[in-house]
């Protein structure tokens, strides 16, 4: 039996870090090899394509530039990391998968939802993670933090409306598609813990 | 009025630079201003990815990660100096465009001409050149004139077979769409000269 494919995500500053620490621990208490990755990134092409994503460029990068190279990442992590793990009887836990590009270059930067399952379609055919859970969180406090953190890079830089956007699509997409949890991350860590370990036990076992 | 895009394309050694440079001449002895582009490159960003598409990897660089990459630079390239000179009367002479993706990720690597055009209509929407010049040629004569100039990049290495089926969906897409001009790059460049200028002569002006 192939392991299973858990993606995290949410706005900046929502606490996918702390909740994909929880998520690994628990899966190792229960004896399940785990692998962690992230997007954009992950393997060497496509750690060199978050530089470039993330960078400030004298030139317009356009939103669909942003996309496809956005999904250009997500192939060769998918292909080249994600799948042989799973394979391998490994549960992956990622960081932002493909409904981040949904919501922050469909929602945020407004190219659309058809658009980009239509791209999601032709480029992963029908692979889709097996649980998604998502951190939602008010975009003001979300970039509270994430600031406090150091310097914003290029995405994180835009302006409160597109992170309403952003949010908006996230919300729109978890209430319409299956095997996509919603979990309050307004909360303190703890309950947040609790409702994101429950919604794995409830889904995945 | 604006100008007007011109697109040579063609395997390796087929003498898309030396065409190029004959349609720049003529184009400039009518007093029309004219830019050359190439793909992929021609904005900082495109040129980074330029590097990073024909660079040997150690891992592998999937057919759809090669795509995604050409049109990424494809999209800063129309957007950020294609429409902008056309928008100013100059007329853009092309080394390769989207046809070059058909034929050779399309073709060559297999990916189908369905999922091309569906990405290219997607990301383009209906930009296209007003004329494409396909210079064909026998597929090992190009491939010994590159040799020739020196060490090959990491699409230029695949085998004869490869050329062979990007050659064939050139000349597919050439045989069953409009605005597509097949010169034999067979002959001596003299005649070949005369017949891209002919070309050019009979449908765009």
């Amino acid at each position: 039996m192939p392991g299973k494919f858990i993606v995290v995500e949410g706005l900046e500053g929502a606490g996918k870090s702390s909740a994909i620490a929880s998520i690994v621990s628990h899966l190792q208490a229960k004896s399940i090899p785990t692998e962690t990755v992230r997007e954009p990134g992950g393997t060497p092409l496509a750690e060199q394509l978050r530089v470039l994503v993330k960078q400030e460029w004298d030139e317009q990068l356009t939103a669909s530039t942003e996309l496809l190279l956005m999904y250009a990442s997500r192939v060769q992590l998918v292909e080249n990391v994600i799948k042989p793990a799973l394979a391998q009887q490994a549960w992956v836990v990622g960081d932002r998968h493909d409904m981040s590009s949904r919501a922050y270059q469909g929602g945020g930067r407004e190219l659309g939802d058809a658009m980009l399952t239509s791209l999601r379609d032709l480029v992963l055919g029908n692979f889709r993670p097996n649980l998604t859970l998502l951190l939602d969180i008010d975009p003001e406090i979300g970039l509270e933090r994430a600031r406090s953190r150091g310097a914003l890079d290029r995405i994180e830089q835009e302006d409160l409306a597109f992170f309403e956007r952003t949010r908006q699509r996230y919300l729109d997409i978890a209430a319409s598609e299956p095997n996509i949890v919603v979990v309050d991350a307004n909360q303190s860590f703890p309950a947040v813990q609790r409702d994101l370990l429950q919604a794995i036990e409830e889904n995945l076992f």
